[in-house]
């Protein structure tokens, strides 16, 4: 196409506008503290939903200008969640799933493109919520508040995801500390799962583990109600 | 918040508007035939990209006015399908992931929600492809040609997807006609992995799922090259 053919093009295109969503970016931000997986929410200061909990997140920045449109949408995510976390690294973050329905949000179009990260519990004491927020605070997963919007729906989807990936993704080192033990690995499981996990079989699975070259021991013992544990470390590549 | 303060509100929420993405619903609409898994794309007729092939889709409708947002997000997505195939059911269809790099379309800015769908070969004869679109024809998914905007890295997503699901999920069912041998299914999960399973495994699997009551007997025998073969159908409940 010639550039003025272009031009006329990018010109007709303009014209033929029609109304576009808002697109936010939320942040279901799970960890497991005291064998509880918790969530993180924020307090809403603004309507709608004043004073009710919400998921943390904020909208994806767009520019009009051609060779400025706006940030991408993982680096968003990357974004919301240091602005809502005071975290930069470390910390496992997925998209989630795109909500969608069309009253979502009384105020205009807003799609939600939901996003889930996993912080480890040896990081939890370094969370430093920012941004305009009012009260921010970690909640029962399980059992959270009543919650603005469809972020009772986005947790929800959430909690399937993690629970349906445990059993065949690495996702569970990212709920432990960096060195753990058997039972601490196993916690894990049973909290994501919210079901008892059988020790002997768990054992066998971990050995399996270690076998694959996945897991590793590492130096020192940890201190128990019984006898010293062994701990390991997950190693990535 | 009293109606007046609320008003006040959405006054002050609209002044401050900021420069929205358009968002599209792309498919990956795939199937089975003749032992190969294969992708349907249209060749484009306007710029961008024009004469290259791309996944189907189009733009989300959105409303503008309170109590008028435009379509939920679902419903764009089996509007889109219907538009492009001309099936209305017996489709599968789920989200797939929303992609947002800031320059993936030159236009303007233009997030994603890509969707993928899986047609079932009985009715791959009845696709009827319309909308304003140049040609429309199937493609090999492993290799297919050049791809408009990010399109290739949508079907490769999409096809790890199906890859990763195949195992622990009913998606086999969806690509194969409503009653089926067991080499038919395996020929499903052979095509689907990219990889050979093995028959005497196949089986036993193949056998615990009758057993579990996901698939049983259905009336009748196949002609095959051999002898004739017994078809089953899945059990929905």
């Amino acid at each position: 196409m010639s550039g003025t053919s272009e031009k006329r093009f990018l010109a007709r295109y303009r014209a033929e506008a029609f109304p576009r969503p808002s697109v936010a970016v939320d942040l279901v931000i799970l960890t497991i503290v005291d064998c509880e997986l918790r969530v993180l929410l924020v307090e809403r200061k603004e309507h709608p939903f004043r004073g009710e909990w919400a998921l943390p997140g904020g909208f994806l920045r767009v520019g009009a200008k051609r060779g400025d449109f706006g940030e991408d949408l993982d680096a968003a995510a990357e974004r919301e969640l240091r602005e809502e976390t005071g975290l930069s690294s470390g910390v496992y973050l997925e998209q989630l799933y795109t909500f969608g329905k069309a009253n979502r949000d009384p105020r205009t179009r807003v799609l939600s493109v939901a996003h889930y990260a996993l912080v480890r519990p040896d990081l939890v004491p370094l969370v430093r919520p920012g941004g305009d927020v009012g009260e921010v605070a970690w909640h029962e997963a399980r059992r959270p508040p009543r919650l603005a919007f469809d972020h009772r729906e986005i947790l929800q989807t959430a909690l399937a995801r993690i629970r349906g990936k445990i059993d065949y993704t690495d996702i569970a080192f990212e709920l432990v500390p960096p060195t753990f033990t058997i039972q601490e690995l196993r916690a894990v499981h049973e909290v994501v799962k919210g079901a008892h996990q059988d020790p002997g079989n768990f054992r066998k699975r971990f050995e399996r583990m270690v076998e694959d070259g996945l897991i590793e021991r590492a130096p020192g013992k940890r201190l128990t109600a019984s006898k010293p544990a062994r701990v390991y470390r997950f190693r990535r590549e």
